[in-house]
């Protein structure tokens, strides 16, 4: 299960890890809601499927994850400060559950859906920035779960100030909040209306869009030159920009690459890839991670 | 066996891993000059040990290095264009060699060495700055042998031109040949003057050492931010300048968690420590890799 902040996505895995079905729920905010968005989606998925239970449930949900406690906490954007939804959902649907951090679980998803092997780097440009590693199918967490985190790398160009604390952080630059900063008139769906009203010819969703590439190419070059991986993968919001999204960022690789025989070596322009549209990467790799 | 610009280093190890017997030779410059040292410092240790062989070779070295076939190219600082020293080597020793990135080869012995599990990043502070990752006892070496390397990051605040043909890359700022650009007054080897000329009241060579350490307190941040690893250790050539760097690269992430609740929760600042001083990791993993 993938519970986002406006979306529940919920899907069944068959023991060879087919998707056997999928259900989406708008999430209601609040602990009280999101448990019970949760519990509503477990009890379709069963309904859907025809079975009486399942071996487990696996959710990946933004926030501060503690996976031995199954606590959530700072899940802000559905409204959570702390829930121990973990124990809570498994006394509900009487099934062992186990949480992830959301882009772990969508690097995990996408690892397995897209058959990737070696090392993966899973680039999450959402509401924030972060990046999920894959190595030879097992998740790099991190000692304090922190291990991702390069939104708050402090290494954009423009010196934002960031929530934070610091200034500049590449999450600042290349997320949709980036994209709502960038581009106010763009209202309280920007990522819609960018693409057309750049293609229109309006100057700011233009200047806009130009910033977003940016920060997505550099995010890119991050991963590619700290890991050289055998796959990037570019998923979340922004992800929907598609295709202009993707030829922008090769275009701009490939402009950096021309200026620099070092990283034209490394090839980073035609070594990433989106996430296929509509993937439920995120509530498979949860599903998978839960065993 | 650890193959420098200036020095070779040799070890003999164990069954156990254990280091029976260490050999330090200048490097002679050139194919046939490396060739020969190498030869040299393997027969010395033959000597050493009263061994009339070894099962295997491992040379840790820099520029680019192809496992397969065992070749090296633009180790410039060895007067190399393009050497398959594996083979090589193998003919005039007789016994099979393995050849590895030096500063991978360094992260795979400091984690031998210090008995490191889980995750480790190496930050190698060379003549130019790379890391080392060792997943499980595994090093990352990249799809294209290129994992590590954040010197060519240009997320630098300074702006210097890089001979990569970036702007402003790590490297440019906290590595030897930075120090060398930021106080030429300290001649062909700065390292080992210094911390006397800044104890001493030496502006300029203060102000070098300020750089230096916000150049490597940000290489620590990157990777903690990008792989919050169970272990970060700090080697290299830059690694001399011993606790004060550690003091000051201390310092300088408390200022930064001060001003940063994200920053202070990863405890970055008491989470790094330096390879112990004259510790052979470099040719310890080289002979590890080599199996
Ligand atoms: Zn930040
Ligand atoms: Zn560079």
């Amino acid at each position: 299960m993938d519970i986002g902040g406006t979306k529940t996505e919920a899907i069944a895995l068959d023991e060879l890890g087919r998707v056997e079905a999928t259900v989406t729920r708008p999430t209601v905010s609040g602990a009280e809601g999101v448990l019970s968005t949760a519990e509503a989606a477990v009890a379709e998925l069963a309904e859907r499927t025809g079975r009486t239970g399942f071996a487990s449930i696996g959710v990946g949900l933004p926030g501060q994850i503690d996976r031995r406690s199954g606590e959530v906490r700072n899940a802000y954007n559905m409204g959570i400060d702390s829930l121990a939804i973990g124990p809570e959902l498994g006394r509900r649907t009487g099934i062992p559950v186990s949480i992830d951090n959301d882009v772990t679980a969508a690097a995990i998803g996408a690892a397995h859906l897209m058959e990737l092997g070696g090392t993966v780097a899973y680039l999450n440009l959402g509401t924030g920035v972060a990046s999920g590693i894959i190595v030879d199918g097992a998740p790099l967490r991190g000692k304090l779960g922190m291990a991702g985190e390069i939104g708050h790398l402090p290494i954009g160009r423009l010196g934002r100030p960031c929530p934070c604390g610091q200034t500049g952080c590449l999450e600042t630059e290349a997320s949709g909040s980036a994209l709502k900063a960038y581009w106010p008139a763009g209202g309280e769906h920007p990522g819609r209306t960018l693409l057309t009203a750049a293609a229109s010819g309006d100057r700011d969703a233009r200047r806009c869009f130009e910033l977003l590439v940016q920060g997505a190419a550099s995010a890119i070059r991050l991963l590619g030159l700290s890991l050289d991986p055998d796959s990037l993968v570019i998923g979340g919001g922004l992800r929907l920009l598609g295709a202009p999204l993707r030829d922008g960022i090769r275009d701009e690789l490939a402009r950096w690459e021309a200026e620099s025989p070092f990283l034209a070596a490394l090839e980073l322009s035609r070594r990433f890839q989106l996430l296929p549209e509509g993937s439920p990467a995120a509530a498979v790799g949860a599903a998978l991670a839960a065993g």
